[in-house]
């Protein structure tokens, strides 16, 4: 049994870890941590995550708590305070913060040539498997189609496209040798002139509750193939980070100290 | 059995015509047109248009042959003439004519005053139909949802979004009492803030052979309707123009002259 | 403000209900009913449905409470009874319970004829706008195209296909005079031999947590037009029970004692 | 320049095959082949394709015409005797011949064994890089998720499910350890009770004059992955048939003689 300790644990995706711990085999929730002067300080982790009483304290110091691997969805400053813990004590740590910076990115690395740790923008398993399928797809079809990326969101996301659709054209971009600054086309509008093969179009739609839907289109002479994620809500991240942390414990691959990715730990890089 | 004049039966669109003549019940081809000088004058339309041997040949004046009805997909000052000759000699006439001006079109209507005619801009059955379910749908979903339209064409398509699309918008917007002018919004890209519920969005992808795919989205909250049409190959276009001749001549409305619309053909208006 | 009780507050649809008039405008919780001997007697309704104290405890006999509209997703013994409270003190009534035998429903049609009331085995808007353009493009199309509809729900779903599915399948059978048991077709499996045009096929897709999935696909020559409505989740149906409930305070149709439908609600009859 | 030959030059497939080859680079028709008797024989190949004057008259020995690799689809017979002219000459061959025997099939496994020849039941590079991603994503997934495969083709089709619907499937089940035979479901209707994880549903949607249409679904809790082919019309099977000549007479794995398969060509195996 793997004991896992969530930091961050008061926030949406905390509760949703909490939750995704505890519907999980083979782990168990050993700690809740929340920064300190949280108002959910001394609350039982279970009963915030509304799956019922779990017998965990939420406290503010993960160097104090027992756990084997811990799960950070919280804010860069924490998250490297939090990865030095982990090395120091050799325990396995599972990233899902955005926003570090080069000085944090470089003192991730360092941390985590000295203790396993997996680090991804995105832990849903079919966002990953679909990353993966993509990049299968532009090696084999080549200049041979046209390629666009099309995501839905919600009417309250306010930018575009979402960070998903950048990181599927990105793939496609990479596994064909283009630039992405220099082929991406966001907008269609007017007299466009023939589309260039080169081209990665991104297009947008917005409304109502669409969590995220994303489709990629390989347009051919003749045939056109589709790779499609459809996210219906958000406990997929949840399950892919516990997934991880499963791994982390688990697998001979993750006994080697690195900055693994979602690839790795699904097998597919 | 209704006798059918085809005006501009050398063209792509024209030997669609003849074959969609051909194949349809009630109908039979019994003049093609095409301008004086034409390469294609005295070939068998039949042969022309890959359908085998029908006995008619190819001349250049409407005037001078024996129909029902006559479908036009010409050039605006070839169907004003043509729209003259039917006045003239009390013949329907089926317009798919693109580009004509506020003249030819006031010329049209005083024709057309005399003389059933039909004029559409797009002859798909199947689009007829959804631009009258959109009109069904957004006065029923009222402002409680967000509306996008997606199309796709094929890559040498050189302007966007497609004129179908627009139609799709304007029957949405005109539903609704918007201004599709101040409502439309055709990219989004970086920071757009979150969507406001009067935007109609227009988004286009690009690529291979795509014949014209089109959706319409009504986003709601813990819902959504989408109506969709795929047009596979051009025939769809000749079909819908062969049934609006086989109306001119058949239907009881059609006796009053008038300048009808597919929506009128197809029971939809 | 048009004042509304709930009956069977206690159960997912009522609280789900409770939340809905909660949200909405020109609507307000005045009453909340379960039925005798409920643990839920005495609790307070919005605690109950998690959004916050609303000061209506729950009690458990709707004759005694103040409101201007029941809705009620009961039980059809229960039901009758609520019926019958409503038609007394001149009550609007919104019932989506199912499962009323011949007798009930002759009952409820004879207390929907001095008191309007609302009847309807589905409440969300995008389906029944759905079934309203499904009947349009069905008459429009006629026999000239082949018409299948596909489905998925949730894996837990014991039946197939689903009830939704049928309307939709019964309202394109309706609209095109054919009998639905005499042509639909739920397998095709080895050799079917060329599909008969009549045909209505219903394919069924299970899987994931799927909420529920519907298209109708109308397949011509050259085109193809399909209507679909997805559910994200079920707070869309509670949605549409609100909007009936004002409609029956509020629009002048609803003055006349009748059973009105969805459809009359949406102004789509 | 590689120069093939064409077996089979009058049928359907045989004329888009000349197409294809008068389209592609790199490659030059030099032979056309029909039987015996063939009302083809002496027409040229090009007119008879629709791409104008070639040159190249249709004969019909293999044996006695020049050319570097040989594209068969005929019949189980006629391709084995190609077969055995081509190994004796050494040329290339790439085969789209179905409904071999186990005798014949034998027979070809010897004769590739001294000549590289291509054998492939789907030439389509779009099918064969998707079911190289069902391989990938069914392994990443394992038993995580619930799998369907749902395909449309036109109204004259007389079997379901589709070849490639089945082939989709068995790529799955191989990957996943499963017998198609066990866990494959055609019909689910009435009472079905719930979905076992292991099942392989099979749905099918016929109508219009669909080309083909081929979409697997991964259903996960939360999330929902969907890869999808859509044909629109014949040409791409000739152009990866094609594709395959080119890859037999320059790519240095073709150097070796065996019978190699569309992802051996294509670079997935």
């Amino acid at each position: 049994m793997t004991r896992i300790a969530i930091c961050g644990a008061g926030g949406r995706m905390g509760r949703a870890l909490i939750a995704a711990v505890h519907a999980a085999e083979g782990v168990q929730l050993s700690a809740a941590i929340e920064r300190n002067g949280s108002e959910f300080l001394g609350q039982d982790a279970g009963e915030l995550a509304g799956v019922g009483r779990l017998g965990v304290s939420i406290t503010d110091d993960l160097a104090q708590v027992d756990f084997d691997v811990a799960i950070d969805f919280t804010a860069p400053a924490a998250t490297i305070i939090h990865a030095g813990v982990c090395q120091r004590l050799g325990r396995g740590l599972v990233i899902g913060t955005t926003g570090l910076n080069a000085e944090q990115k470089a003192e991730l690395a360092a941390l985590s040539a000295e203790q396993a740790m997996v680090y991804s923008g995105n832990y849903s398993v079919g966002v990953n498997v679909s990353l993966k399928m993509l990049e299968l797809a532009a090696k084999a079809f080549g200049d041979s189609v046209d390629i666009d990326v099309l995501e839905a969101h919600h009417r309250h996301k306010v930018d575009a496209p979402s960070g998903t659709a950048l990181m599927m054209g990105e793939a496609v971009a990479s596994a064909l040798g283009r630039n992405l600054d220099e082929v991406a086309v966001y907008a269609r509008h007017g007299h466009t002139g023939a589309r260039e093969r080169q081209q990665i179009g991104f297009q947008t739609l917005r409304g109502g509750d669409t969590v995220g839907d994303h489709t990629v289109f390989f347009f051919g002479e003749g045939e056109r193939v589709e790779v499609r994620h459809v996210a219906t809500n958000r406990a997929n991240f949840a399950t892919g980070a516990v997934r991880s942390a499963r791994w982390l414990a688990s697998d001979k691959t993750a006994q080697t100290p690195a900055l693994y990715s979602m690839q790795d730990v699904l097998g597919l890089s």
